[in-house]
């Protein structure tokens, strides 16, 4: 790896050491978690109830409150046997990763997306990441001319970010059942990465494969990061099938013993309140949405975007930037804010930017000010 | 792996979905959080600061302590660069070997000991442990002939585990410095899992070699799991040069993102009353130890035992067991006492079983009772 640290967090910190900076870069929600997640904490830790291990598996109680939620979606897995918790979803992954992973093998990945840090967890797990650009012109949609050319007897699963970071597009409902016959024509594991399922703007959730237990090829991973604005609390889950979980099982046992419990509590607690939570985020995210737009069509002689359908980035192209690492840096030494460059996320993200809009309104406006002045080259 | 999940949590498990059973299996230490630690976690909570990620390294505030208490044990760690909050120390173990292994790379380990979790950590790095047994007759000393006839072109690093689970054993000042030295002569790793440093049973702390982040070979793993009783809360700590720390951090990165904020504020409201919390854990430990090894004394026909010098642990051995997995089996069925099969521990453990007193008195005085009415055959 070049770098320590992935680009989006080389920024983060770079702006946190910068007296007056503002941030549009780390996908760090502002919203605060809800009372009844604060509540599960506290009464937890009150109750002494915080301080051993749970099963590696997670409370009983939170994997069974989990399934009844994702049950509500239409996804039908046994709390007992097919649901682990976990130190959020990129633990979930690594896990997911370590274990099916030999020396060697390859992962498909749709770029650009959440790039750097797929590629890290791919690595450290000893395998070879591959990138299959996505078509710029059709609203980032995957290539499947691309895709075929690159599969090999190598190759060991696709990941699918949907809604995909940086791009906020989400994949068509004939799109994945493509992507589903492919993966199962050539007995590749397909890993679903819905992190930002809850969070979308159109009238409808974003389409999701039928997946329940019984299907011994997709593995679903859940985060509570971003919709229950849960980030630092570390909780995610694994779902898939029996088989699946018992082979991640002990690489998670060995990875972190069990999910931190103060935080399962928590997790409980935002359950109960589930819906609640969801529908605020998303429609305090959808108006901090239509504030970006609103000011960046406002640079269109410098950039243009396709406006997200999920998750909380814009990511627009701007015309005369070839280096956009060069590019975000300057804009934080010489303007004050830090985005991402979109190189970061991989073959098709150069030439782009990432821009949060989960972050303050404040922010956001200061920030569009700030890139708006810089683009006028002042 | 032929188990799922290793012998002590088939064990536990098993014991939990047992009426009545008592388990003395899983090192799981049944004093509450001091309430400076729950204070310290429930503040954060209400002020919204365990809401967001951290930095991967950790929280400033917790580093700079964690340094200071270091210091005051004679290791010097400049918290800027030389230290990692991890989710628990088997996390940072965790990274530590998915940075430095090669596949093939070999990890020697000192049995018995903490094997099975050692085992499945080497392996998931793609690595093979080697075991170097103990010897038995000299209160579980390291056996250097044996050890330097394991070393090879591809071993990495040595692990120790001081105090040792499950033998309770420390190693003795001058067998440190062989280690050190063979370890600098070879150019390998010499990774410390002192996470049970501060439980010990006599006059002194256990030796530790002098390390400071200018030693380049050695790595230290911190745990607050067993001396703080928060094995549930999943922190602990990496402390190393900064060249270590700057390769592990971006598998930790990647592993987890950051340890739990809501945890690492309870480590900081803990590290601030440390001493007590130490004092107190060791003292009531050192009661429940004598109390387990009392009742031991009373069944020497079946069973002898070294007395431990540190950790929670008691590991007689059977004099009539031939399979400690078998006998850990028919105890819980037929007496209801979990307790850990030796043989899970590697090569040396054959013929013991693991007693925790980290575990309740009652349950202590119980299980005792049920061990020596199984041992008498009725």
């Amino acid at each position: 790896m070049a770098h320590v640290l992935s680009a989006i967090k080389r920024l983060e910190l770079a702006s946190k050491n910068m007296p007056g900076a503002i941030s549009l870069a780390q996908g760090v929600p502002s919203l605060e978690s809800h009372w009844a997640v604060r509540e599960g904490a506290v009464r937890a830790i009150q109750e002494g109830k915080a301080d051993a291990y749970s099963s590696p598996r997670g409370l009983e109680e939170l994997r069974f409150a989990m399934s009844e939620s994702l049950r509500k979606q239409g996804f039908i897995f046994d709390p007992a046997k097919e649901v682990i918790v976990t130190a959020g979803s990129i633990e979930g992954l690594s896990c997911v990763l370590l274990s099916i992973l030999n020396a060697g093998d390859e992962v498909i990945v749709f770029t650009p997306t959440y790039y750097e840090n797929y590629r890290s967890i791919v690595e450290m797990a000893k395998g070879e990441i591959v990138a299959s650009p996505l078509e710029k012109t059709h609203v980032w949609q995957i290539d499947f001319a691309d895709l075929e050319g690159r599969i090999s007897s190598r190759t060991k699963a696709f990941i699918i970010c949907n809604p995909n970071n940086p791009t906020g597009s989400v994949i068509p409902a004939q799109d994945m059942s493509r992507l589903a016959f492919l993966a199962k024509q050539h007995g590749l594991y397909l890993i679903c990465d819905e992190v930002y399922r809850n969070l979308y703007y159109g009238s409808e959730v974003p389409f999701s494969l039928p997946h329940n237990g019984q299907d011994d090829y997709m593995i679903r991973i859940v985060s509570f990061s971003k919709d229950f604005a849960l980030s630092g609390w570390r909780i995610g889950f694994v779902c898939a099938s029996e088989r699946i979980i018992t082979s991640i099982l002990p690489v998670h046992d060995s990875l972190v013993n069990c999910a931190p419990v103060v935080s399962q509590y928590a997790a409980i607690g935002g359950l109960r309140h589930e819906q609640e939570i969801i529908n605020s985020a998303r429609q305090e995210y959808g108006e901090r949405k239509k504030i970006m737009e609103d000011r960046l069509l406002r640079m269109a002689d410098f950039l243009n975007f396709v406006s997200p359908q999920g998750a909380y980035y814009i990511f627009p192209r701007l015309y005369r930037v070839q280096d956009s690492e060069r590019f975000a840096f300057d804009l934080l030494s010489q303007a004050g804010l830090a985005v991402v460059p979109g190189s970061s996320f991989g073959e098709g993200g150069e030439g782009h930017i990432r821009l949060c809009f989960g972050r303050p309104r404040s922010d956001i406006e200061k920030g569009m000010d700030r890139l708006e002045i810089f683009l006028h080259g002042g």
